[in-house]
């Protein structure tokens, strides 16, 4: 049997004008993602300025979308903080939730530490949680400057076997995906950038979880329901098109102000420091992925 | 007047056998370090793994030592994390305990950030905290991947005056350490090593704040008082023969160790991932530098 292809999308996180996460305006976001296409959604990861929110407002802000109607089955909500104690607590609630799992960055201050030492940062959450956990490790070297390796990736399997759900890679190196694709088919192995689903999808990936997916989730969708059929080069243009406006700019920013100009609702592109709003000199970039984007349902 | 040169020890977390921490052996090492030299202590920073704590674990740990003792006007606790509520909260409690500043992060995990989104963060942390916060500004750029750049702390002086107070600089670059002290005279800069002491003092800086006071807190304090004097080279050569050592080798594992050894207690060895213990490799490294920093008062 295929393995089934998946969107979940890091859905952006708005706030209020004091900088508060705006709940109303999160489930909203929320349910407009999945009227559009997604399959799920994977809250509180980079773009979500997942790591600018406090573990009781990430807490918070998951109750308020699964209250508010989302599946939590569908859910893979960020949880990996710098230290375990977060780390722990975050997943732990989002297991409790009964999530599919958490998308777990390793402790991202140290660099340049040891397999063996994340291994046993990932060990030490995992045992904490118990047997219900159900882990996505998240790859972003960029960001987090510590690396998932495929011996990490190998050791982590041997000792908690399927609670080692799956892996994103957001280094947007292909030839790391496909090598763990090869090496772990039993795991569920997304991209951050839909232009590698086809790739992804043919070498056995799971899908994609990308930034993009909050402006573009109907197009993004729609290239996987017409993979390989008549329509696919269009599609993947379309998607492409998309994406190469937004890696021009800053990206959350960007994605943010997009979401603002597909709602009409201004307050979608406020942003937390360490970002600054968009600004006026990127919003032709913004009016043009909009528009190629299309109409999205409101909700 | 010349300025007054200070050493603070950015003093090591122990840790219990489930890796709580150790409240009893930190109040203990404090007393110990305060004992053998140092001016004060900068605790919660990169060698003291406050990135691998919870927020709650640092405010009790930080009363722990206040209330075993040592004067909260010779403690500069690190409060930055990624988000900014945890920042502020960590930064009104030492603030309330009267701490003479906080050592301050930036927001670490968003790489790429502008001086504005930078400077953005920092005034909301010190707006909401209030007048009595003093912000000591932490340039560690290999670990933060944010740099605190010259025209940054030029406009945070400008909007709050002296409550910036001063600068740890770890990114071991000379260069960056003397511009900073020849534009900012008024604040306090810190080199991060030792070694560097005597080029630091020279050109108006304040002493240092350095993972190696740990172990060497009576010899790096012997060369602040002798500074120019007689002995300089002598005891130049010992602090930097210190601390030649441990940069060859894993520095907070070997710093740990290190005082396992002096105080014959090897419970203060134990480190939270993503580290590992030393281990039985570089155990004469480690004898090595324990010889040469020579012997320290019990407390």
């Amino acid at each position: 049997m295929p393995r089934k292809i998946e969107l979940f999308v890091p859905a952006i996180t708005p706030f209020a004008t004091d900088l508060s996460v705006d709940k109303v305006r999160f489930v909203a976001n929320a349910r407009r993602l999945i009227a559009n296409g997604a399959h799920g959604l994977a809250p509180f990861g980079t773009t979500s300025e997942a790591n600018s929110l406090s573990v009781a407002e990430r807490m918070e802000a998951l109750d308020a979308i699964i209250d508010g109607g989302i599946n939590a089955a569908q859910v893979i909500p960020g949880t990996g903080c710098c230290n375990a104690n977060e780390t722990i607590a975050l997943s732990a609630h989002a297991t409790g939730h009964g999530c599919r799992g958490v998308l777990m960055l390793p402790p991202f201050y140290y660099k340049g530490v040891t397999d063996e030492g994340v291994f046993n940062a990932y060990a030490r959450v995992i045992e904490a949680v118990g047997p219900d956990l159900r882990v996505y490790l998240y790859h972003i070297p960029q960001m987090s400057g510590v690396a998932i390796t495929l011996p990490l990736i190998e050791r982590l399997i041997k000792r908690f076997g399927d609670q080692i759900a799956g892996l994103k890679d957001s280094s947007g190196k292909w030839d790391y995906t496909a090598s763990v694709i090869e090496a772990f088919p039993q795991i569920d192995t997304y991209s951050a950038s839909e232009s590698m689903i086809p790739q992804n999808v043919a070498a056995g990936g799971a899908g994609c979880i990308s930034a993009t997916l909050n402006p573009n989730p109907t197009g993004i969708r729609a290239l996987v329901d017409g993979l390989n059929g008549p329509d696919h080069d269009a599609l993947h243009a379309q998607v492409s098109g998309v994406r190469s406006i937004f890696e021009g700019i800053p990206l959350i920013p960007a994605i943010k102000a997009a979401i603002a100009a597909q709602t009409g609702d201004a307050d979608y592109a406020r942003i937390r420091p360490p970002f600054v709003e968009l600004g006026e000199a990127h919003a032709d970039a913004v009016t043009d992925a909009v528009r190629i984007a299309g109409e999205q349902r409101p909700s």
